[in-house]
């Protein structure tokens, strides 16, 4: 059987008329002689709306029951499109979780996928040429409807893809992967390749046209995935392993994530039992920190990392109450900060990216730099960030 | 354990204020000692809304897929009103029909419930003082949600409130069951106590407090159900078993059903084989129809009844091919007329009751007439019907 599994996400059925373009795409893949499984997201804002009603209800909505909410706007999404391809004459049916077979595991809210009854699938697909499956959800062993969290559609196409062996294309409002946000750059340059961990250093950087799990998903089962607009016929890009890219670009995006914290903590004694005390407890109250960097000196020791700017009371109030018996410390935060990153698979084999990178943005104080194999991030100034993408993205020819 | 199945309309859960003003009623309720399950449709005009979207893909959506459509509308207010609940921390759960246990068989969009998988209904009583059921649904054998048509939270209470022998309370915006619709005849007096046989009567003739289904349910496990609105304290109307009222009144209660066509047949010929033919045509076509009356003369035969106007050409169109070869009969349609109804279960003991209802009738052309042990229905103008259901209503003290 050739199979495909599509992914469209909200903007792409936001409304009934672009359920109908949907439809006429996957209707025409049908016609070319494939069998295609769709996965949707909600319409347009539908989750947002969502949320800010329970909010109107319970100013802290129980995680169980906004997720029994929420996974309402992809029913909804599934049973228009299934009528839509029937209008195209297309034997087709909408699936929510239970009936696909979407077994999750974990928190409500941020479940993750554990497998697919792939049984239940495959026997509709002796059926019917299309299936529309609920993205973004699943079922525990409870049977209680869970969430994946954000992005969650993306992971349910690629998982879905992996376990059916199926080929995958995910298709949203934006033509592919592009060396820098458009937006930010509009000569950005859109790639036709790039490699998984590439694209794991972007997603998680703030490009936004594959969410990081997915790309997690799709490394792990070496599953090709194309990223296209569900809104015209333009060339998309595809996201493989690294032996599928013959010519590797020295640095192959860039991104730029805003509202970063630096959290800048001096004076503190050297003892690392302090700094692995912060870490745990920052890990336990759920924050996600990010470009840690800790210097020591003969005296004490220097710690700096970064939060998101909505994270740094929280944060602040834990490290105080640490802290408290601790003599000489001192935290700034600098919250606004902008997080620059070049990322490339190029990197591990070029020498003087550092130095290239250095000497685009010389012109601008960098509050804090962290590296990876593959990858150069640093804090700055928001209003250096329009600076710092144009001169990066020249320099690196993106 | 003290048990009672609530059951909130479209109206009473229409935004999320009311949908608070619930919480607040049903805490009240679980304070005073019981246990509630609740039973909620979707918000206000969800349903229609959601037909409309569906209406804009697809002019003839598939059933199936309506279902999957429809049936989020009820799992939306069930999880805003356990959130609700939550907040008045009462430990609230909702269900949507695979964890309720609604079992269906039967069409989509008219599905009807088979049994209630009480064992799981029971284990989370245990646990919880609140459990928000969506109404309208269940699950049929291949695990396909089925709706069950217009009026089906009704029924979907009624029958799970028979199902945990609990007691079984109906609110929406009508606080009780009048006499005569309040719109039609601002004078009418709300009844105490109505009994299953005439409140099916009244149901089925246009009454839109408890739906016809949920009745006959009601009546059928001899269960006695409250209805009352949810928007005041006002005391409702039961719903009971004959036994259970003293006094029985001559007539209970008056409807008037517009938009009724009269069918009148002409020159049958005197053999009922036709007769036979043309209602069981009319049955596979799926057409209800009403007040048949027949009358033999020496010649021939003459046939009347009713169906609602909008199945009229539909109609038309089979009578004319069903009658095409044989001669001399003739139809003569006439629609917008309105059919008024006198209920009362005391009408078995009373005489004279027919004579008072034509005496109060007496300016008025009647076109057909037709009754039943504890029922009266004519069709008439609907110019006159404001005439009739005063004249009527003051007659029989309504």
């Amino acid at each position: 059987m050739n199979l495909v599994v599509q992914k469209y996400g909200g903007s792409s059925v936001a409304d009934t008329d672009k359920i109908l373009n949907v439809a006429k795409r996957v209707s025409k893949k049908i016609r070319s002689g494939m069998k295609v499984v769709v996965v949707v997201s909600a319409m347009g804002k539908t989750t947002d709306n969502l949320i800010k009603e329970a909010k109107k209800i319970n100013k802290k909505p129980n995680d169980r029951e906004l997720d029994m909410l929420l996974t309402t706007g992809e029913q909804v999404s599934a049973a228009l499109l299934s009528m839509a391809l029937q209008k195209h004459k297309i034997k087709s049916k909408s699936l929510n979780a239970y009936q696909a077979g979407i077994n999750t595991i974990g928190r409500f809210t941020e479940a993750k996928i554990q497998n697919f009854d792939n049984k239940k699938i495959l026997s509709f697909l002796n059926e019917y040429s299309a299936l529309v499956v609920t993205g973004f959800q699943g079922i525990n062993k409870q049977g209680e409807l869970t969430t994946l969290g954000r992005g969650g559609s993306d992971t349910s196409a690629v998982a879905l893809a992996a376990s059916l062996n199926a080929e995958c294309e995910i298709y949203s409002d934006v033509d592919g992967i592009y060396t820098v946000d458009p937006k930010l750059y509009p000569k950005a340059k859109k790639l036709n390749y790039i490699t998984y961990d590439e694209m794991l250093e972007l997603s998680a950087h703030g490009a936004k046209v594959l969410h990081f799990r997915a790309v997690e998903i799709a490394k792990k089962f070496n599953l090709p995935v194309y990223c296209a607009s569900s809104f015209n016929g333009k060339k998309g890009s595809y996201v493989v392993s690294e032996d599928k890219i013959i010519e590797k670009s020295v640095v192959t995006g860039l991104t730029a994530l805003k509202n970063q914290t630096r959290v800048f903590i001096k004076n503190l004694p050297k003892d690392y039992s302090v700094v692995r005390k912060i870490f745990s407890k920052v890990a336990l109250a759920g924050l996600n920190v990010d470009m840690i960097s800790l210097i020591e000196s003969e005296q004490n020791i220097t710690l700096s990392f970064s939060v998101v700017d909505e994270k740094k009371t929280r944060l602040e109030k834990m490290l105080k109450s640490l802290l408290k018996n601790l003599a000489g410390w001192e935290v700034i935060y600098e919250t606004g900060l902008v997080k620059i990153s070049i990322v490339g698979i190029g990197m591990k084999s070029e020498t003087g990216v550092a130095a290239k990178y250095f000497d685009a943005l010389k012109d601008i104080p960098i509050k804090l730099v962290t590296t990876s194999e593959i990858k150069i991030s640093c804090l700055i100034d928001e209003k250096y960030q329009e600076t710092a993408v144009n001169s990066l993205a020249k320099k690196f020819k993106l």
